[in-house]
């Protein structure tokens, strides 16, 4: 079968940002509270994110800067990396499917003093450990304390320590096979994660199949 | 709704990994490919991975240590990470549905002598800037000059740059809406990236919907 074979400089910025978007995917989603020095809350969604390490605990996502101001040409930075710089705090929260319209609203631009969780009728709670509160209803909450910001060209490559965890009691499921507090993510449809894909698209969860791995991985 | 609230010492380092693996999907696959000194192969799957930045284009993905050896406690290093700390070069390859169960095959433990493509039936293919070979069959594949390696515990988050990219010519749909170079993951069922869920849960990309975002993003 053939194949185009391109190098990056072929690319603009936005073709390429389109090629990884729409390549790899599925992606899970960061819905990603944090809080400015004068206790305004912002919530917003990245799926540019993973866990980076169980053990420690490490989580990252890409933030990447605001649109380019037409005028100036210059790029300013999100609510978010102004937060987590600030404060060295955040909450990642999953997005259970009951709550997509919702997360797709916290993505609306919104001034710095306005809360998109009041603008997406999101309830918070407060946090354990940290200022920023997490959002009712996700059904896994990781507080974290910042690790690391690497700059990467105008984006910036977060990580975050967990050191709070909130898990729904309805997917809580505790021991299993000699090991405690685990969780089973699938159990109810409307709490399972939501996947972001390319483009617009969004997917569930539901043509599942299981794949033995012979290295316990 | 009620929450159990807890603090990750309150986990084994079992229990933490299967809490982050269960609960934060579905993830993307990326298929590293690598080579030794000897020019010995290796591919292997990792789901810790994802976009770090798009411009410029980075890739980053969490490679774990072997399994601790039972008689000294040690950690040993995954062929993977060896490869890419002496070659500085690997390349990510996108796991099509169709090739689904020869991924997993290359999680099976083989000695580093072994090459998996041979192991999974897997046909290489020469890259074109870097030594390592990429995955025919692989809807894309993105050619990685390695950018930084950071230790985290016994695991490594390991970023690289994006030198070169190879796309399948049956998704590949060059101009749409003014830009060039676009691709369409979704087109062809059996070529849409396989997912990977906690557990030994795999998705395959179906229940898909859209959701219009009024930043752009």
């Amino acid at each position: 079968m053939s194949t185009i074979a391109l190098s990056p400089d072929q690319f603009t910025k936005d073709e390429l940002y389109f090629l990884l978007r729409d390549s790899i995917i599925p992606r899970p989603i960061a819905w990603v509270s944090s809080i400015d020095a004068n206790g305004i809350t912002n919530l917003a969604p990245f799926s540019f994110f993973n866990v980076c390490s169980a053990n420690p605990p490490i989580l990252g996502f890409c933030c990447g800067a605001k649109d380019e101001d037409a005028a100036t040409g210059a790029f300013s930075v999100k609510d978010t990396l102004s937060n987590v710089k600030a404060t060295k705090q955040f909450v990642v929260n999953i997005v259970p499917e009951n709550l997509a319209e919702e997360m797709v609203r916290t993505s609306d631009p919104l001034p710095p003093h306005e809360s998109e969780f009041e603008h997406a009728d999101l309830v918070s709670a407060a946090s354990t450990k940290v200022r920023p509160p997490r959002v009712v209803g996700s059904p896994v909450a990781y507080e974290c304390e910042l690790f690391s910001v690497t700059p990467l060209g105008a984006n910036a490559w977060v990580m975050g320590r967990v050191i709070h965890v909130h898990i729904d009691e309805r997917i809580y499921i505790g021991e299993k096979r000699g090991l405690n507090h685990r969780v089973d993510t699938l159990k109810h449809t409307e709490l399972r994660p939501y996947a972001r894909l390319g483009g617009a698209y969004y997917a569930r969860l539901r043509e599942i199949e299981t794949m033995a791995r012979r290295d316990g991985g």
